[in-house]
């Protein structure tokens, strides 16, 4: 059986990534090793200098994810800082800033990098598409669950049960081509 | 004569060093060479990894400098990601962030690192403590200089001459460490 490493302190991610990859004969572990995140105006480039950096010195096949939400609105902020500002102005300062737009339009996106030894990273890029809510509803999920509304519905995230949101979300969406590459080669 | 290469793509940061340098005999060059800056909660993180990233590659004596507007409303936001959060949301946005907020309390915060071949990196630290302006308020100098009201002063950053303005800046005081450290060496 093989096993791949998931280098991230999250738990939630790595709940996902363990249910989708047991499909497949892959053994998911964690492995909390922390890396650099650079300011960059993509997630490609965070992911890739993030999995460049463990490759130098973990030896073995792992991947590590990093998502945002981009707000059109906002010239796509928060983005690639969307971790930082959550924690400092937070979802009622998201919402103060779009208090008087009238385009609400906003995706999320995830980058997962998957490196074995000796090879370059491969990335697996996922979007969902939505709008930003007038108010925060609902409390599953975390992050910016409760203030994301995904095309099509008329809920926010943040009001789903976790597996409705894992089938319409950006991260869902970039593991199953990570899935499809394993079923492909 | 000395040599130290400044590693940055900002004119005015090296037009400041320069000028600042001319009193001992020390030569600026710039290196416009790139480096990585990390998601940290510090400038002090974000220079020294800079600074070591540099390092590996670069064996001359060089500096580099980072910056960030830090208000206390808003747990520190911008801080390290100033430079992202004013391309992105601007002056407009932070100024609608604190709308509704009594306390404007906010300050600057300057990080240059030094390094010498086969010594770890220093660093000299500037602050500046202010106030944030209800409104944009002058033409001069850039980022957010015109909603920064320097303690003491009635006027933004942007509403005063250079000289002036680096009299009292972060950059100036973090400028002002640096060279008395070569004074004293």
């Amino acid at each position: 059986m093989k096993t791949i490493y998931f280098i991230t302190s999250n738990k939630g991610k790595l709940q996902e990534a363990k249910s989708k990859f047991s499909e497949l004969d892959i053994n998911i572990i964690q492995k909390d090793l922390g890396y650099p995140e650079i300011q960059a105006d993509s997630l490609e480039e965070v992911a890739m200098f993030g999995a460049n950096h463990i490759k130098n010195h973990f030896n073995k096949p792992f991947m590590l994810e990093d998502a945002g939400l981009f707000i059109d609105a906002l010239n796509g902020f928060p983005g690639v800082f969307s971790a930082y500002v959550y924690k400092s102005i937070g979802l009622s300062g998201v919402l103060e800033l779009l208090k008087n737009k009238s385009d609400r339009k906003a995706h999320f996106r995830s980058v997962y990098a998957f490196v074995e030894p000796a090879k370059k990273p491969l990335l697996f890029i996922g979007e969902c598409h939505g709008v930003i809510s007038d108010k925060e509803l609902g409390d599953q999920g975390f992050g910016y669950d409760p203030i994301f509304i995904p095309q099509g519905s008329s809920r926010t995230f943040a009001q789903m049960q976790t597996n409705e949101k894992n089938n319409l979300s950006h991260r869902g969406d970039s593991l199953n081509k990570f899935i499809d590459y394993f079923k492909n080669i």
